[in-house]
């Protein structure tokens, strides 16, 4: 985490996630090191971080000591001193953590035209993401990989056949369509947290789904020759990608099977 | 359409969405008609209506004529004057149109912490949402419900027994903790575009799973005694749910499949 004189303007943000894994999280990560924003990531910090997490989302919950209502999962996002009477606001939602983040970091665009097209751009994204996630889990979260097996292989499928090219081909798309942004940014000319979780998404993508990606991505050429290397290098981001904090994929969102993947 | 004075001072909101089902068009719908605010359903008003909204989602489109991004899907929400150089702003994603309509038309909460607060639960609603359609298209949208019958067999099971009590105790928690709200409301003490969300979910699942929904609604009380018939009795919802264009659920998000629902 960075100490640079914009982190040490900004409240004491911290992360509650579930900790070793990029997941959910990863987003918020990244609008934060982007922006060289100080934070706690605290179920990584501890060995105890997770029990801050979990009560947060204690299924018996339904108000915190500083009136939070209760969050229904993570990533969630708590901001002393930002909360009523001056108390920690706690957010939850991974587009209301960003769209919150965005406003306060400078990620969401020069005005409220672009704030809006940031939000829905981002959303689409996460769909993508969702979607990812459900190749491998198509029937049930709580169940094992293994008992579903036949049915992440259809669900596959078709995500790889219809659901990629859909997606790639509207972020190219939009792309183009913003001149300004030289095929680098998806709004306007300077980063935002809509390009830092599409470029998480096509990301996780590349790891779990390699040979389709890679069958793919001379269709997409913005995509994947300007805006895919240009938002890895932006400083802030570079630096963390090539840090420790940059977790591992495993057993999360992306997981790489292979019989899933392009044959 | 009322034509209070509100609706009057407001910019002529075009919504443009498929035509004949409630879909996710729904819940702008709600936030429009909650407020008084005069709007055209495009693709419902008339018989060549749904061109308009086509041509936003064409798979060619990179900019339009207004300098907006093209639109992945529906809902889409087009405001004239009110875009980049006083053109139209056009916007897509739901979360995007109600976070938008709702600081415009005052259902977005008292103060910023309300609005976040608001967001993360109209996005909870939405994710409850969008796992409901999945239930009957758990392996792919593109395919009849008729060819993935055994999938979403099993995903339905889980969908009951499992992520249905989830979120219904989740509001129920939500509703409890926010004493202001007297269980009315989910957040603060005046509707807000997350109380026409949530309660548009729990109407559809009341289609889509009778027997569930009906051997449930005694654990949650605040959610279906008090929350559920007062968001319904709301000035403006009232009366357009009586309308007929409060359109009925036939083959969108919300299905009747007596096989998917409690036995």
């Amino acid at each position: 985490m960075s100490t640079t004189k914009k982190a040490r303007t900004q409240p004491p943000y911290e992360l509650l996630y579930w900790p070793s894994i990029p997941g959910r999280g990863e987003f918020i990560r990244l609008a934060l090191e982007a922006t060289g924003t100080s934070y706690t990531d605290t179920a990584n910090a501890s060995k105890d971080g997770i029990q801050s997490m979990l009560a947060l989302i204690n299924p018996e919950a339904t108000i915190d000591a500083d009136g939070n209502p209760p969050a229904f999962a993570p990533p969630i996002l708590r901001v002393p001193g930002e909360g009523k009477n001056g108390k920690s606001l706690v957010l939850y939602q991974t587009p209301s953590i960003l769209a919150y983040l965005g406003d306060k970091l400078g990620l969401a665009g020069e005005d409220e035209i672009e704030k809006q097209w940031i939000l829905s751009h981002m959303l689409t994204a996460l769909d993508l993401n969702n979607e990812a996630h459900d190749t491998h889990h198509p029937i049930a979260s709580q169940l094992y990989y293994e008992d579903q097996k036949e049915e992440a292989l259809k669900k596959a499928k078709d995500f790889r056949e219809s659901r990629i090219p859909k997606f790639f081909g509207f972020f190219e798309r939009v792309l183009k369509g913003n001149e300004e942004g030289q095929g680098k940014f998806l709004v306007g000319s300077k980063l935002s947290y809509a390009d830092t979780t599409v470029w998480h998404v096509l990301n996780g993508l590349k790891f779990a789904f390699p040979k389709e990606v890679e069958a793919r991505e001379k269709d997409y050429p913005t995509l994947f020759e300007t805006f895919y290397p240009s938002v890895q290098e932006q400083s802030g981001l570079k630096e963390y990608l090539a840090s420790e904090r940059r977790l591992p994929y495993s057993q999360g969102i992306f997981r790489y099977y292979p019989e899933l993947d392009r044959q």
